[in-house]
């Protein structure tokens, strides 16, 4: 069995990766001082013994019964995605919305079997991806769940190999259920990388990556997943789809692009090309102060429209920097890098410190690299330096009674600003009604020409029993703020079932209506993981119901 | 009426800017010595008085007739696009296909109200964009024409202006109906231009663009249609569907996705929120020989791989550069450009030029620039310089009797030497059994790390009364080895009706269900563009049909 079963069952990756004490405590002081009272002694942690898990409503059949399993270790682990709503409840022992199959295809044969099956038995199919979801992707609703004789929940971690690597194209054949450092790791004595670092790198597959749209953490050029999809293979209800190997092809809508973001609603991925790229030989780099956000702001406006292409242009606002450990809390921070295979990057970066210095940032020392040609070791690093402890921690301030959590979203540089303070507005109201104060910090993740990709974090001192109703009201307030005010609810972390309420707010009717088209065409039954981006439909004679 | 009633009923632009003497002379003389005989003297072209148009099956509608007209100039202007297989036709008079009615609508309103009228009539909807499609896009054929109570063709030429300009966001909201040249003059004031400069730029439209997705004539990075749309507003059916401008969206499949490539077959495209740019400064280019096309077609892969991202790489076979006036006839020719607004690019050309020498290539003499900051003259002028020309030519070459037409692909790195053979080896022999000779020449037009689009030229001598059939016979021959061996129908020109057989087959049959249940859900009665993309639906009695 693939799976890696020595993941935490209530929240993010491993159990014996915990975060260190030292910072524990650090975070814990700095928040403690903040709001003004000590943090609450962590809750207990549930156990396989001690969760609530209810009895299964299906018995695999006989014919897939190999790969598909009632075992409750299997069901608990994949109850839930790895938000914040999801690690309180998990921590509460309710783990009420357990598929009761867990399927673990070992061909994509299977796949098309268990679908087969699905769609006659009326049985929901979700497919599971990594379980990294933070908008409730890979959990049907009690509501759903009542309209399906059963919900199967789909784990492709048997299907974790790179199958072939085209050395002309720079191109690779990847399985979908393979995860981020496997993937790192196959690739990597072919001289390769994918060079795409999503901040759930290690708990997240490939297939995930693609049905979720996920982003990278390079602030410009080739950072989405989007980029690196040359081609699919695609299990659906009606069988499979498969899309040619084009660079650039320009018959019709482009294929790919309909699978990218469609959340396990219209089939399975199963399988794609990937365009992999050789590991930069030459860096620079440097960091920007500035003493007021906007000018930080403006700075990144004129990055993202000099077409200079900065790997990192990550603008962190002072009191998250110091939170996470850099910066000296009275400015606000501009990490600004350069990289390239063929070429040093000094001039690239001379000329965006120049814009920076324009706009009243103060460099740093800049810092030129040549590394020894090799494959993406460095990235990892680098990734794993600035992102691997940041949910580790969110869920040992969950377990002090905290409310943590963060959302994102993009819009125009134009409306940035009002919409910052809209955003801002809204929260600082939100807080007033429940947790009587909170921290909002902002970072931009990714810059494009047209606006910025604003990250938000929440803090706020919560209890008890009340975290999940605290931050289900900041979290409406702050969403429906950012529906109201032109922008949208995700950037990259997708919409599933949390954010569906706003998708539907900010999407045209029709275009609702062509994608409910799109869906009706390749799964009639409606099984594909119901609930996500669009409201199931009526049960109709002809379609999937309860027995 | 905006409509240029200066353009030539029977080929490409305008008549008075018919191709000058000496070029007709020099190639008449270069092709005749190439097939060992003169070319034909020039057949006539029709006119108004001569061609012949068969009878409107319709007459506009009352509420409507303001804007919608019947006029013989009108309907016969519109008959066509701009294919060989067009001209060819137009030539010999036939005008067959002529729409029963042009409608010019002068606001969103009207185009609503026009298919609201022809959803309920059984009319067939064309959107024209420019008319310069070479695929059939506009045109339906007979048996389409059959179904349905008559066809309007739907000419956007009074939607033509900017509307609007986002300084902080680099964007315009521009009308669909707006041609190149127009956009440009009304950009360049705010200090702006789109530089998206596909070939067809003084002829058509933002919205034909849009739905064709058109390809610009920069090598690498942002040059599609694609990558500068950043909100549709379309018309379809149903209503209007409008997306909002955000610059990164994560939420569900990329909404202007769809309708990028949709050729009409969903709806129609009235106004886009578009990324536009400031003028590049900073050029800096060279020329590379190459002996081996081989060796070009390497540096090409090296340099796409690179992420140097050059404006310009354009490999060009050495007879074709020949005829195109550039070269010596003895080397393929690769013209290599970069383009900055904020920093010179002198490095960049440097490091690329390297990777041309390593790969066999002799540079001759870089070239650098340094222009005023203006909005985008040169650019148009670099693009006339190269590119005005050749349809004119085309369309004269036409009326001596030539087979003369391009097709173009985009496949893998690895894949493109048995392509191209496979091309010209179904080419040598569809030569052998149609025009006896014929000449096939090559460049690559856009480079992708994974591979390159190359851009195929045909000329063969034939007879009056005989092209239409061995343009046929040598099409389909290409076409029929490009879908076989892996590649695309199209990288740029779009499916329309000509492509949608080799379409066919190139695709998955489930992603063109996925279309069709797109199309059902928009387009209930199948009246938008019958025919591109899709076959039409079978009639049933709840669809449209014949009166």
């Amino acid at each position: 069995m693939s799976f890696d079963t020595s993941r935490k069952l209530w929240g993010w990756g491993r159990a014996e990766a915990a975060v260190s004490e030292p910072l524990l405590a650090m975070a814990s002081a700095l928040l403690g001082q903040r709001f003004g009272a000590a943090l609450a002694e962590p809750c207990p942690v549930p156990t396989l013994e001690t969760l609530a898990l209810p009895p299964p409503r299906l018995e695999p059949p006989a014919a897939l019964a190999e790969w598909l399993t009632a075992a409750p270790y299997h069901r608990a682990a994949h109850t839930y995605g790895k938000a914040f709503r999801d690690v309180v409840r998990a921590l509460g022992g309710d783990y009420s919305p357990a598929p009761d199959l867990v399927a673990y295809p070992r061909h994509e044969a299977h796949v098309e079997r268990l679908l087969a099956w699905a769609a006659a038995e009326g049985v929901a199919v979700v497919p599971y991806g990594g379980g990294s979801s933070v908008v409730g992707g890979v959990e049907l609703r009690a509501e759903q769940r009542a309209r399906y004789a059963g919900v199967v929940t789909l784990d492709l971690s048997e299907l974790s190999s790179v199958l072939e690597v085209d050395h002309a194209s720079q191109s690779a054949r990847v399985q979908a259920g393979v995860y981020g450092p496997a993937l790192q790791a196959q690739l990597a004595p072919h001289g390769y990388c994918l060079r795409h670092y999503p901040q759930s790198f290690e708990f997240s597959t490939v297939g995930g990556w693609i049905a979720t749209r996920a982003g990278g953490h390079y602030a410009t050029g080739p950072t989405h997943i989007d980029d690196f999809v040359q081609a699919l293979r695609v299990v659906t209800p009606r069988g499979v789809l498969a899309t040619r190997r084009l660079p650039g092809n320009g018959a019709g809508p482009q294929e790919e692009r309909l699978w990218l973001g469609s959340e396990g609603a219209l089939g399975v991925i199963t399988e794609a090309w990937l365009r992999v790229q050789r590991s930069p030989r030459y860096r620079a780099s440097c960091s920007v102060g500035f003493q007021r956000f906007e000018d930080g702001a403006e700075a990144c406006r004129q990055l993202a429209q000099s077409a200079l292409l900065p790997a990192n242009a990550r603008l962190i606002q002072r009191e998250e920097a110091l939170f996470m450990g850099a910066g000296d809390g009275e400015r606000h921070l501009l990490l600004l890098g350069f990289e390239s295979a063929v070429t040093p990057q000094g001039h690239q970066l001379a000329a965006a410190l120049e814009l920076c210095r324009a706009a009243g940032g103060a460099p740093g020392r800049p810092r030129e690299r040549v590394a020894e040609q090799g494959a993406g070791g460095d990235d990892a690093e680098q990734w794993k330096a600035s992102f691997l402890r940041a949910p580790y921690l969110r869920d040992e301030l969950v377990r002090r009674g905290l409310v943590l959590e963060t959302f994102e979203t993009c819009t125009t540089w134009q409306n940035f600003p009002a919409l910052d303070a809209a955003l801002r507005a809204a929260l600082t109201r939100a807080f007033e009604q429940t947790t009587g104060q909170g921290l909002v910090t902002c970072r931009f993740t990714h810059l494009y020409p047209d606006g910025p990709a604003p990250y938000y974090t929440v803090i706020a001192p919560s209890r008890f029993g009340q975290q999940l109703a605290h931050w289900d009201a900041l979290k409406h307030a702050a969403s429906q703020a950012i529906v109201e005010h032109g922008a949208t609810i995700t950037h990259h972390h997708a919409v599933g079932r949390d954010h569906r309420p706003y998708y539907e707010q900010q999407s045209a009717p029709l275009a609702l209506e062509l994608l409910r088209g799109a869906k009706r065409a390749l799964d009639p039954q409606g099984i594909m993981n119901p609930g996500v981006l669009l409201a199931p439909e009526p049960l109709s004679p002809g379609r999937a119901s309860p027995r």
